[in-house]
Parts: structure tokens; sequence; C-alpha cells
């Protein structure tokens, strides 16, 4: 394989899940667990987010070893109805109980038409950010895939133009006194982050309102953790108690002919003529379906070194084998 | 009543449903329709929403006369499940369509937990701007409304900018080349609306995926038209075959005691420091309120004179009585 840049390495995605595996099981976690959190975190750098991926798995180790996330039971239902669940995630592993959660919903609507689950009790690692995500396939895997925060932006893109000393956009973030600015020092020094939509001139309340809808469908539907009694991203003294909600609609219900009108839409979407400057029209799920296709070309995830040291440093720690690259 | 200016009228919400009645019932609308209607617009005045109310009577009107919407059959479902109904539209007015699929929605909901209706075949006014709207009670009557377009703005805005000869604020829309612009006129001529969050810097591809789940939640769900092919607002030449969906879930089937951390959430939000230069922090549905009760302080709906010389001139048209205003 060529490796055209010193900096980086590549790495097989099964080596990349088999590495997880191991660390994790090391540390007590159930192997089934461990083996949902690793195909969810490779999933994540494989289309892309290499942010939610393998770089987080230090957290997930130091949440299992301070025992604020358990993997010694199982999700359980606490109350079912023929298209609803109410399960509760004891404090498991996000995907663990997101995996059992997405196929109760699945299993609802083969019954049902609609699947409905709420979960309590959730381990995800979240910034309050309130994420929509909404999938539907289209013809010969061709797909849509909407994953988004409700927030502008995410926090890192300020801290990134914090590290580089780049002013922010305007409509990113607010200062200690809920006043827009395009500092970020103001941002992350006792500021915060936008609704998406920014101010209110350009309809930043309908990103609040996204977000509270979200807040309904997960902590209040769930009576999970919600508002500021959220616990905050690795702040790993307590449990964290979050909700959420998986929904799983089978298109047979409806119309027939579901995934040909789909692939109808995003045909349509991806013909458009593209704004003057630019090359193509994408629909959501096409930049990590881009990206997806680089790393089959590559052969393999490509992880900064530093990442990879860093693994190294953890496996030691553990005694397991250390990550190989190709 | 005072009635300070002499530019506008103030009417009870009754007559105006009434008058609404009559008018629809002069060119041969059902009055269970008419009725469905009259409540529909009269409500959006009630909240506030001017533009979406009695002042598109005459659009109603047209498209009975024209038959683009008819009035002489009932929505029918065409398939169901426990959870799930597809309901036939029959180019029925809008709010009778609605109304009918709510309804169903509730009637599954109680039986199933959740009840997920999809009609096609449904006549509203829109704009392709794919809005979503969430509502759920709190306590003593309190509530979470929201609905918004997942565009950035309605185009009315623009429109309005445009009359004022002022510049509109970055986000909001594109010329003919796809470009930001900040003229109205080019927005207006040949341009677009944006989708919620503006440019690709402020993640204005996040409102266009919204846009796009709302497409498939609606008119691909439910085959109805969808993306260009949908009919132009006030293109009365044909049918107007669009998709909605119509959503109702039972709190009960999910954790108990919903309503209160309902009202827990709005409460911590209200409660919330208001930016500074702000005077109170709002939730969805707030503004409404706020207009409903200044309604009820009035005594009636306050039209300008302009809107009730245009009513006026309809019901002398169409040989009814006229609006009576307080």
């Amino acid at each position: 394989m060529a490796n055209h840049d010193e900096s980086y390495r590549y790495v097989d995605l099964n080596e990349a899940r088999s590495f997880i595996e191991r660390c994790m099981q090391s540390v007590g976690t159930k192997p089934s667990h461990a083996a949902a959190l690793a195909e969810v975190l490779v999933k994540a750098d494989y289309r892309g987010h290499y942010s939610h991926g393998i770089n987080r798995l230090d957290v997930y180790l130091d949440d299992i070893k301070k025992k604020t996330t358990v993997s010694d039971t199982e999700p359980s239902i606490v109350k079912e109805n023929v298209a609803t669940g109410y399960v509760d995630g004891c404090n498991l592993l996000g995907p663990v109980v997101g995996k059992f959660c997405m196929e109760l919903a699945i299993k609802k609507a083969k019954e049902a038409g609609i699947g409905w689950v709420v979960a309590n009790g959730m381990y995800v690692i979240m910034l309050g950010t309130n994420p929509i995500t909404c999938a539907a396939p289209a013809k010969d895997g061709d797909s849509f895939v909407l994953d988004m925060a409700t927030s502008a932006v995410a926090l890192g893109k300020v801290e990134i133009a914090d590290r580089a000393e780049t002013s922010i956009p305007q409509g990113w973030g607010v200062d200690s006194t809920g006043q827009i600015t395009t500092d970020s020092k103001s941002v992350l020094q006792g500021g915060g982050l936008l609704p998406l939509g920014g101010s209110e001139e350009t309809s930043g309340y309908k990103g609040y309102g996204l977000a509270m809808m979200v807040e309904m469908f997960c902590g209040i539907l769930g009576n999970g953790d919600f508002g500021p009694n959220i616990r905050r991203w690795k702040d790993a003294d307590r449990v964290a108690n979050l909700g959420q909600c998986f929904v799983a609609i089978d298109p047979e219900s409806f119309a027939p002919g579901f995934t040909d009108r789909m692939q109808s839409l995003i045909d349509i979407c991806r013909g458009q003529q593209p704004a003057e400057g630019e090359s193509e029209v994408l629909i959501a799920g096409d930049p990590e379906r881009i990206h997806m296709k680089k790393v089959d070309r590559d052969g393999g995830l490509r992880y900064h070194i530093n990442l990879i040291n860093a693994l190294d440093k953890i496996a030691v720690e553990l005694g397991v084998t250390k990550l190989k690259t190709l």
C-alpha cells in the first residue's frame, strides 16, 4: 500500500474493530457489548467522522473503569404496546442499548407498521446538541442518511478556529452575555453555541424549537435527564441517564414503491444545477459515501500517527496487543 | 370597544368563522367542510398568523370554483395497520383531510401507542417550504407548539423587504446563479430561499436535509407529488396532489408523568437569563399565546380596513351577508 504522507498510517477495518474489542474486554466489558461499541466506532471512522470514532475509545474505557457505564446486564423492556417500547438502558454502553432499541423498533414496525421505542438510562457521549438522525433506503444500495446536531455547528469547529486563531462566522455562537460573537474565545469561555439558524433574524428560534422537540422525544418521554440536568461530556463522576428515541417505519404500510420514489427524489436533488463555483449537488449521506469509497480504495482507515501512538499507549497500559497498521 | 387606529376594524371570532362558512357554502362547499376550513383560518388569525388566515379565503374560493379542490366526497382509508393509516385525501380541502387524518392517528395511538397516518391527494396552500409541526401539552393548559418551515424564512419576508426597499440579511436567499445575496430582487427574480441554516458555513445543509426528511415522510411515503413536481402556489390549473404526514404519540406508553416533565422543561427554558438587551426567553408557541391574549383583551380579531374592504367585495360577489365588524 502506498503511504505518501509519513504523518499517517493505514489500518484494516477488521483490525480496528478487533483492537477496540480487546481493549474493552480487558477492562471487563462483555464480548457482545465490546463488539457493539467496536462496530459503531469503526463505522464512524469509515464514514469519515473521526471525531466520533476510535479516538474516543479512552473515554469509553474510563467510564467502564469508573463504573459510570456498566456491562454486567442487558437492556430490559419496562413497558410495551403493539407499536411502542419503553426500555431501561441500565446505563449500559450506548451502542448496546441502541442496537437493542432499534431491533425492537423494527420488530414492532413489521407487526404494526411503526415501531417507536424510547430508552433512558443510556450512556452516549454527547454535548446536549440534541441530534436528529433519519435514514431511508433507495435503490441498489443508495440511501438518504441525515445525521445532524440541532446546534448551528459542533463545538469542535469553534475549538478548531480557536486553535487556528481565526474568527468564526456570524451565527455559530454567543458570548457570556448572549450576544452573537465572531470571537471563538468568547464562545468557549462562558458563551455557547447557537441553535441551527443562528440569530433571531435568520430564524435561530427554529433550531431552538427543534432541539426542544428532540429533548421531548428523548428525555421527556423517557424520563431521562433533560435540560441543564444532563451530565456534561467527560464528566465521569456520575452515570449519564440520557433518553433516546428510536423509530422504525415500514414503508409498505403506506403507498407501494417507496424505494423507487426515494431514488427519484435523490436523483432530482443530485441533478440540480450546482451554485456557481460549486461542482456538484449532494444529498445527506453523500459526503460519507465518498469517504467510504476512499477508505475502500486506500485499503484501510487513515489514522494520524499521534492517534496511533495514543492507542499504542493504551494497549501497553491494558496489556493487549497493539493496533496493527498496514 | 376602543378602536384607536382608524385603519383597523375588530371582528368577533364566531362572526369570522361564520363569514368564511357562508362564503364557502355559497360556492358549493359542504357545511362540514366549510366549518373545518373556517376553524383553521380563524385559528391562524387568532394565533397571529394573519398571512395564513382569512386573507387567503379568496384562494380557497377560487379553487372550489375551478374544481381544483372538491367538496362532494370524504377522505377514505386506502390501507391500515394497527398503528398506521394511508389515506386518500381526494383533493378535498386541506383542513378536511387534516382533521380526518389527525383523528385517525389519535385513535390508533390510543390502541397501539403511536398513530402514523400519511395522506396524499390533499389540498394545502404551501410553497414547498416543507414545514414541521410538533405540539405537546404541559400543565394547566400550557404547551409547546413548534410550527416552522424548514426554509430559512418565508418568501413573504423577502417580499416585505423588497417593498420596503431594504436589503435582506445574509442567509435568507440566493440569486439565480445560486450565490448568496442580500438583494431581495435577486431572490424574487429567479433566485430562491435558502434552507434553515443559510450558507454551507452556517450549516444550511442541515435545513436542506430536514426539508428532504419532510418530503420523504409526506410525498414519498404517501406517493403524492414531490420535489419540482409540486404545484406552485396559486397555480390553480391543476389539482394539488400533496402528501402530508400526521403522527400522534400517547405519552402514557412511555414513562408516567409526561406533562409534569414537559412543564419542567418549559419552565427551565423560560427561566433562562435573556441575552443582553432582551427582556424574556420564550418557547415555541409563546408568541402565539401572547397574541391570543391580546385578541381576548381586544374582544376580537384586528383586521386592516383594506382586508375588510376586500372581504366586503367577496361578500357582494357571492351574494352573502358582509362580515360584521365590532
